[in-house]
């Protein structure tokens, strides 16, 4: 099975940076989720077309391990791979480095279900297993 | 004109707290937000109700004064007073102080629009002007 | 082995619902710090009295599962557990749940190193595994 | 008086919309403190160099007019400039527009006092007026 992957860089906010001076574990959500909307946007599906398309991606799960700690200013490398385990649902996994050395950061993954606006579960379109594949014809 | 007033409290959450040991700046705003809620379902307006009557109270400006420090976990009072300046608008005068030792930490407004939902501005509401202004018959 | 037990409430405040008008997901985990907080409180640990022991507990895991949906306001109720996994970790069950109908919206865990300042492990401290275990003498 | 000025881009999150489907406004404080460390940077300041020369410049007032609403996946551009207003603190003036239309999202200002790591009042250093002036020799 091929799987869709997206490489993105960002500086760790000053706003992120917790008492202990380390980026606060919670920011990584947010992060992974820019790393989601850039991957899709990579594979040529902005997400706002996807709504309107009527399929939502929810998050049904979540799990993150921390592996060493990212200070303010910091450059980070995300790499985001996507695949679809029993083809019912989308999987992003997600490795946080530093940019400068390789020391990963963070890791982890989210996983969706397909649902339509008001949260029910829908056969996923061919449009996304298509995207998400990257296979060609 | 009589205004109404509401206090409240709350602790200081570690995920507030940045490198200097601080409540991070832009977590005033979310905490006056929290004292306008409050204040509003105290008058009898809980803000989903507002919205079911199509009366929306977006954010036009807002004033933030930093007086001291606040830390983790650190218990804060905030008093909020609200008004309707040129009666077509709604402001919040908020003062965040240590609960403990009455030591001011932020003091500031937000100044609201009335509008729908689109974003255009309404003619205010009889029930909003009745709640803020405490007139009883 | 017992644990200790704590349970919390709080409403979901506006800033942390997303366009979905549900809480956005990475909002959990600053709840679950918050019930972390007050647990530890309720056995006699303030965090920062912990700190200046020079014990720390920084997140090494997350795992979250997201079970329904919370809306603006809704008032929710976390219940946390706290446990000693091999004696050399603290790890924290959390399960939030609407406060009126007891619906549940988001479980998971964290799992917690017990380090010195700088990041390096350290002995669990007796008053640690002590206020943990709840045991009397 | 000359100014320093400086020019970022940046994409709205998802994690940054509120259910009216637009970018919440303490987001605003956040942006603005990104486009501060920016400006800095270009000036030659990185801001953890000028914590270790022993000076901050904590936020002592704030002000936001919200002009406009910014979406989901929305570019938006932010200008910010630097003035040293009395010499004696600092002032980031920021508009934040689209960066495809030029519609003005929200504009404000931060004002800062130049402090030691325990918020005591400093003399400004010569290297921060020399690099704020943008004068050359």
């Amino acid at each position: 099975m091929s799987t869709a992957k997206h490489v993105t860089r960002f500086r760790v906010r000053y706003s992120e940076v917790d008492r202990m001076g380390a980026a606060y574990n919670s920011r990584a959500l947010e992060w992974f989720e820019a790393a989601r909307v850039e991957l899709l946007r990579a594979v040529g599906l902005a997400y706002d077309w996807m709504e309107q398309q009527g399929a939502h991606l929810p998050v049904v799960e979540a799990h993150l391990e921390y592996l060493s700690r990212a200070g303010f200013d910091d450059e980070l490398e995300m790499t985001a791979t996507a695949s679809m385990p029993g083809k019912a649902s989308v999987r992003f996994d997600i490795v946080v480095a530093d940019a400068a050395t390789g020391r990963e950061v963070v890791r982890g993954y989210t996983l969706h279900a397909i649902t339509d606006k008001t949260g029910k579960c829908l056969r996923p379109p061919k449009w996304l297993s298509d995207a998400l594949a990257g296979d060609g014809p």
